[in-house]
């Protein structure tokens, strides 16, 4: 149901029935390891190149979804997925060996939250039984498309922000009425805000404004207030961008607690991690949302959580030609009734 | 309602308002000019890029969809499109501009029914009011992208498409009881299909098999037979694919006339124009649906059109690194009562 101009209210409650979260060395070696259910220990992967790599990554999150979740890829109607890779092909590749009917999204780092606002409106009105959702970025992969390969050793400032590597996968379904898995209530689906930044190493600024934009129409179209999340995570603004957002957000009167208002990017890696301003890549929010932040959900450290996955959705083409950075960020709130 | 393993049923029958179709030269001197609303008489369009280009023709669908719809752009909703450039930057550029809630997608040419088929799902459960969605191609940003730069001349074989230069875009809205406009009955959700073939001048033959598979799916799914529609018509086979694609669906025992199944991608342009096999890009299935097929709908030549977009989910580095080229193709149901 649309409530106000950009948000959906999902009165089925379709549930997250299992996840599959799949990461590198370098998240191996991270803050949040003992959340993943794959760790390669090298970027390589047992691959040929880099991209072969980033499908696999893909394609074991949807295998160890599927296995938690007791069920096979025939019964599943939708994958729902994307990633940054030009012509998402790592994705669309681990689509053709899932060999389910397949959306692909591009939203860059928001991708995570417009795949899992999509199916949670299709499974609300019956339009699956199961659906597959998720992102994933793979750090050599697109730091070689985005910037320089890494092998390089191009130097960054300390407002870039590091790519992370890793797939994350949602299994979703209609609600079992168990009271026992986390659920889907409400989407708000963002618009590309451009504040004018050029800058595309400092990615986290450039994105800040469409958080706010997002977070702000969430709370106008539902008519609540923060208080009514234990947590509102953004997909990758990092040190930089958190800090911007969360100005903006005062300066809108939206009355946040500091500790109630958190990073993807910056939970992710070490702070003893060279990773500048914190992490991104559109694996960045779906590893942390689908691995660590439902774990935490399931343990009762929290109980409401709105996630809000933030994108740039330039390329270095556009970088190239001058234009300025669009931002969009897409919002979901994820709630437990209590421990799993 | 899903119906089927990937078919869903529109019970609410949400309607095509109106639509926004622009193109360029070539597309001026081809067999559909009298059906778009915009031809730019060269490919710079006043732009400094092609790229720019690209989202100005966006840019214009939207705007003259809008006003042949009456609505403005705070009415709408939710925006869902792409593109086939890296990133879909010039979608999402355009998308900037129109300052409506976004949905980027990405499945190369079948980028058309992918949206039409999710508009219609939001549409016919009261997830918006209004919705637009559209595909767009231009052809020297994708060449040069895809290829070559146009300026250089490459040679090309037979079965190689011409990249149409163009956007469709469509506005939709819930039923209005009027039954003056085309509506949407159903759609088919593609599976990726890979046959192992690597020629990407040849993507109307990789493509074909993808098509036959969601045209299967979807008689088996609705229980409907091929007689049901006065058309099938595919995105962007071209000759190669069409003829390829007829012979397998006759192989599986589906009946159809030859004269009832077409392929978007052989209507655009005139037999003299060196297209080789035919049109392609993520504007052809597009253009040639929201401008030509609608308005033959509406002068009552079809009743039923079944319209099959065809993507192919290959890259530029996919291709270099040996992989094969993975398929897809989504089908929606575009009926109309009577006569406009």
């Amino acid at each position: 149901m649309l409530k106000g101009s950009q948000t959906w209210i999902f009165d089925s409650r379709p549930e997250i029935l299992s996840t599959g979260v799949t990461g590198g060395p370098f998240e191996a070696a991270g803050n949040l390891a003992g959340d993943f259910d794959i760790l390669h220990d090298d970027l390589w992967m047992g691959e040929e190149t880099y991209e072969k790599a980033h499908s696999l990554l893909i394609e074991k999150a949807v295998d160890t979804a599927l296995k938690k979740g007791g069920v096979t890829g025939k019964d599943i109607q939708f994958f729902l997925a994307g990633d940054l890779i030009n012509q998402i092909t790592p994705t669309s590749f681990a689509a053709r060996k899932a060999e389910i009917p397949y959306f692909g999204l591009f939203g860059a780092c928001s991708t995570s939250m417009e795949g899992l606002a999509l199916s949670a409106f299709i499974l609300n009105y019956g339009g699956a039984e199961y659906i597959l959702t998720g992102a994933s970025s793979h750090n050599a992969a697109v730091e070689k498309q985005f910037r320089y390969p890494t092998e390089y050793g191009g130097q960054k400032p300390p407002t870039a922000q590091w790519t992370a590597t890793g797939a994350g996968v949602a299994l979703l379904q209609k609600n079992s009425g168990l009271g026992t898995l986390p659920y889907i209530t409400s989407a708000t689906i963002g618009k590309v805000i451009d504040m004018g930044l050029t800058d595309p190493f400092n990615m986290g600024g450039a994105m800040a404004p469409a958080a706010v934009d997002t977070i702000s129409a969430h709370f106008s179209d539902t008519g609540r207030d923060p208080s009514y999340y234990d947590l509102i995570v953004t997909g990758d603004l990092a040190k930089v961008g958190n800090s911007a957002a969360y100005e903006l957000l005062s300066n809108k009167g939206l009355k946040i607690e500091k500790g109630q208002f958190r990073d993807c990017g910056m939970m992710l890696f070490k702070e003893d991690q060279p990773v500048q301003a914190g992490a991104s890549g559109a694996g960045c929010s779906a590893i942390v949302l689908y691995g660590h932040l439902l774990n935490e959900l399931k343990k009762g450290t929290y109980r409401r959580i709105l996630a809000v996955a933030t994108g740039a959705l330039l390329s270095p083409l556009t970088f190239q030609q001058g234009e300025t950075i669009p931002c969009i960020a897409h919002a979901v709130s994820i709630e437990m009734d209590g421990r799993q």
